[in-house]
């Protein structure tokens, strides 16, 4: 063993923490992937008589850990151990023993880090605080590892600490309300893979999500009746913190406010004008009016009372995408500036802000609002949450100029999970990246949120947008950043995103659901294989040319079965470009079976009982059969000319979208059409 | 279309009810099948302009009930109905009309009865109560139908009211605790198919589940964590009502009490005992004293308050399998016994729940209890549950005895869905049977209950062991007797079976999660294949023989991957019992076509990555291949007297049951092997 160790040693001395760190990463399913991590060749064998002991007074989030660890390891082994909960005896050791020194207040930069050791007989997680031990529990439980007859977790030391202090994720539960279940299993998972605040967007056009029990209209008038109750919310923010997990909330203002107006019309900043809830997706404008003294009244009860709800020192105002067309449309407000010298609509918001600055500060909440609210006089103690950047015609993300402005920062900007783009996309956005940046401007950027808007999400696929993203933006937030091979992240998020189900999650299951529906319940073997090479439009790109959707439409639809980074898309992908650098038999083979598997399930999808929502996928199956035919023969023999033509209008049909989705493979299926030698 | 109209009509004279029926019953997927139908020859086509109109006093039950017929109509057709709510015009018509005269207060035999109308132009439903007019609607959204190019619902005309009072079903919420999220899609699924009684088993050796202000050791001490709060218990009884749906809370004394003396030790019949909540399956001996004032007290106390959390008339005391044990051991009991005069135990029980139904009574509440309350002294105000049978040892279910008794009284006796017997078998058994009952004694009869023990199941899995069965036995409590055809229910029970899984329910989806699981996430269409062919134990013998299960084993493993009534077993069925009967070369191949696909899968099978969960499975499956390798031969030729020793003990194994499951094709297979010609 010391040979083995000593080997590892030398080779660490010879090659630099790349190399080892590599090798490790092939070996180990860790996401996201710790600070430090070394073999020291112990087995742990995982058995019925695993024993683990809380060394430390716990407030519950430690307790609550090591009983789901328990369920989890048991349900994935199958193994029946037989001490179901922590033992209870202080004095005796167990098999597993998890220290640490003190409770956390779950604030901003508590210390989460930990140290983990794997020998033979003994687990040891050591932690300053119990959310340190409960990150701890996460990486040993993913390091469960199987051979053919038993499950243990390997000998290794590990010494884990985060990158950055804020690593979030939002969901949107005013676009498509989100019940609390759905928020539950998705708290779980982020604490699997270590993110420690969630943002909940609260209100937007389509919905005020909470009951006020001081402004009960807002539920009643503005919510179509699905709202967080108060109980919920306390639970929710309950359940988080047993999780590490801080909760922030936002109420989106002064912009975004159609719902909110609906119930109180005179807050608005046009007179008489007939405020609804939104049904459809869009920047709206419907505002709040701030030149009105009873705004203020208004946000003032209101803030105090949700404040209150949210034990977190930050309460997220929005601030986002107020266009000001009902402002400049209002005398009032234009008086308003006026007098009180405020020459742009810009100025106009900082006043807005500023006074509900004020209004937060009596509930000892800091600011935070999306990036338009960094305005000249903003003060500095505001937190600016960062959106945009080059996709909203900027030069970079606002993150960089908000941090050398003094402000504290969130990166959101390239983390837009909904924009439905590949995982190897937003792991390879670095929060801070090349800048140059002094070490105060450094401190200043907190960290970063995956963002998930809901226009075109209901609690059947939300899950399936979320998941497995936001593992590899978790491992963005969490890891070192030279830990950025996308190759290795793909391999090891695979196993992270079956693993995922175990806690709950959707993601994978409802893809079967929405299939059988669209067949009016026939096999769906055929068109779960057409699904692994479809993706839904990305960008926002679904809502626009065909039906619009509103919040009601339906989305139980083929786009919904299928998700960005199709699985057969990405394999398809290796072995064309495997086949293209070196055409052997073999890697012919290959190329011939996935036209085989495409040529066939459009044969077996043809024969199923036809029904509206499959005819309108049943034509470009078909082309995409047609091109796998004639792109085979190709393979093996020069094809005529008239093939050729019927092969190019085939692929003409293939690039194009169809119910809302694209082939994932056109891109190789054109390169082997053009590309192989026939 | 009056050519056609008056055929029917003729056919109706000339065959009477039943032929018309069956004839309608092949071809429409109701369930529970109505009181009345005829079709009327149109055709209401679904398209984006439909609209609903509620023309009654609505307290927000067909409101709820309208927004989500138009979200599953939408999700399931793919269609984007244009108006999402409905019409809040009182005076327009819509294409859908919904009246009804009165808001049910949803008391025991509430008019549940409607009429449904069906056209070209217009749909009518017409009710006496809110309630009778949300089981029309679910009866309209399950007559959805399409064809090659539309959806549209069939015209047909439908009066409709229930055979019983009580449709209900027991969820077991303490042995292993079902989150309110479980509850909640359950609720729904009843909803569909009719049911109208939620029966909330919540306290039990293995916890107690409600939170209680007056005795809050009993959340804290008794219930691992696993509670619902008194919020929550609130928003299941107003869900439930929402739906048409009373809750009966169980709260089982004096018996099944560990939890409640884990935390209330004092209370116990046995001093100086080590009372600890429970973890494994029986009947155990912990027992409230019946002879200690206090008992009386505390039960008063948290009998009162928890009344106040179920508006209900009926409030459940459990009182079953209390085998007086700990009583027998008690000089205490022995002398209170003496004292009263109680001879025997039951008459102390007797005792008890007199004085409990008096606690009750302060809170008009009505006391019901299992069977074992029936005793020679007990008002007949109480009501039976009756649950005790054949299997019992009884000449027949207490029921009959209870009705002539003249106790108010419930059917559960046959429907113990937990038992893993076939819906062929729950939906044969009739509450009231050939008995020769008086009218009085009839009315006394007020219906069923499915029972979902919940020993050996987690909310991973509960769905699929209380649907599609239930389903049946809901049509079984609604429809007239009369509507009793096996294969006929069977044909329609699949797609109410697939139309459950809009409502939320995991039944089908999670299979798949186990076996992925399984597999540690490897390909899992061969074990698919083999757990559409296997079914768990039945009748509790899962958890004799091998390991014991607690509350916290894994619920993970194949058996709950496979469940009763196993697609493929029955499907062989049948191809066997048409090859049997006629040996054509179409009949053989249907059976080879099987046998080729359990060879195939378990070398597809044999090919996985094995782990300790896949080794425990390999031995029979590789039987089951072997056995259907040497078959397929015997089907066209005399096989050696080697070949037929081997068969003999493939079969011999494959009758044994395996990681808690059975062969359900043994019997066929068998079959095949010795009456197949060859």
């Amino acid at each position: 063993m010391n040979i083995h160790k000593n080997l590892i040693a030398l080779l660490f001395i010879l090659f630099g923490y790349s190399v080892q760190a590599q090798n490790l990463m092939n070996k180990y399913n860790l996401m996201p992937w710790p600070n430090e991590i070394q073999e020291n060749a112990n087995l742990f064998s995982i058995n019925p008589n695993l024993t683990i002991s809380i060394k430390g007074e716990d407030s519950g989030r430690v307790n609550h850990a090591v009983i789901n660890f328990l369920r989890r390891l048991s349900g994935r082994t199958g193994i029946f151990i037989d001490k179901g909960f922590p033992n209870t005896n202080k004095k005796s050791k167990s098999s597993i023993n998890i220290y640490f020194d003190t409770i956390s207040n779950l604030t901003l930069g508590e210390d989460e880090s930990y140290t983990l050791t794997i020998t033979n007989k003994h687990i040891t997680i050591n932690a300053k605080t119990d959310i340190g031990a409960i990150r701890g529990i996460e990486t040993l439980l993913q390091l469960t590892s199987s051979n053919k007859t038993t499950y243990y977790f390997p000998g290794v030391n590990v010494t884990d600490k985060p990158r950055f202090v804020w690593r979030g994720l939002m969901i949107d539960a005013a676009r498509h309300f989100q019940p609390i279940d759905v928020i539950k299993r998705n708290l779980d998972a982020m604490a699997s893979v270590k993110l420690n605040v969630f943002h909940w967007h609260l209100t937007d056009d389509h919905g005020f999500r909470v009951a006020s029990k001081i402004y009960p209209k807002l539920q009643e008038l503005a919510s179509d009746g699905l709202f967080y109750t108060q109980e919920q919310v306390k639970e929710i923010v309950a359940y988080a913190s047993l999780l590490g997990i801080r909760v922030v909330p936002e109420f989106d203002v002064p912009g975004h406010a159609s719902a909110i107006l609906t119930a109180y019309p005179n807050l608005g900043s046009k007179e008489n004008y007939d405020y609804q809830i939104e049904r459809f997706a869009g920047v709206f404008n419907p505002t709040l009016n701030p030149s009105k003294e009873e705004t203020y009244q208004f946000l003032n009860k209101l803030f105090t009372e949700m404040a209150s709800l949210f034990p977190d020192a930050y309460f997220h105002i929005g601030g986002d995408e107020n266009a000001g067309k009902h402002w400049n449309e209002s005398e009032e407000i234009q008086n308003f500036k006026n007098t009180h010298g405020l020459k742009s609509n810009h100025d106009l918001q900082t006043y807005f802000n500023i006074r509900l600055e004020k209004i937060l500060k009596k509930s000892n909440k800091f600011l935070m609002g999306w990036d338009e609210i960094m305005t000249k006089n903003m003060p500095t103690t505001a937190v600016i949450h960062s959106w945009r950047g080059k996709n909203e015609g900027l030069k970079e993300s606002t993150l960089i100029e908000a941090a050398k402005k003094g402000y504290q920062t969130v990166l959101s900007n390239g983390y837009y999970i909904d924009r439905m783009l590949s995982v190897a996309h937003h792991y390879s956005v670095d929060p801070i990246g090349n800048a140059t940046l002094t070490d105060s401007e450094l401190k200043n950027i907190l960290g970063g949120e995956a963002t998930m808007w809901s226009e075109l999400v209901t609690p059947l696929t939300i899950d399936s947008r979320i998941w497995p993203r936001t593992a590899a933006i978790a491992e963005r937030f969490w890891s070192p950043k030279e830990v950025n091979d996308i190759n290795n992240m793909l391999i090891r998020l695979e196993d992270v995103n079956h693993k995922l189900e175990e806690l709950g999650l959707t993601h994978l299951k409802n893809k079967s659901v929405i299939l059988r529906n669209l067949t009016n319940y026939q096999n769906i073997s055929s068109l779960t294989v057409l699904s692994n090479i479809c993706e839904p439009l990305k960008v926002y790109s679904r809502n626009k040319g065909g039906t619009e959707y509103k919040t009601f439409s339906p989305f139980t639809l083929f786009a919904d079965a299928c998700n960005v980074d199709a699985s057969e898309a990405l394999k398809f992908h290796s072995a064309v470009t495997n086949y293209l650098n070196k055409s052997t038999t073999g890697n012919k083979n290959e190329i011939i079976s996935f036209l085989d598997k495409w040529i066939c399930n459009q044969q077996k999808f043809s024969l199923l009982k036809p029904n509206r929502k499959l005819n309108e996928i049943s034509s470009s199956y078909e082309n995409l059969a047609n091109a796998s035919k004639i792109i085979k023969k190709k393979l093996s023999k020069k094809i005529s000319k008239k093939q050729t033509i019927v092969l190019e209008k085939a692929l003409k049909s293939i690039k194009n979208p169809f119910v809302d989705v694209e082939f994932a493979i056109y891109n190789d299926l054109k390169k082997l059409a053009t590309q192989s030698k026939n």
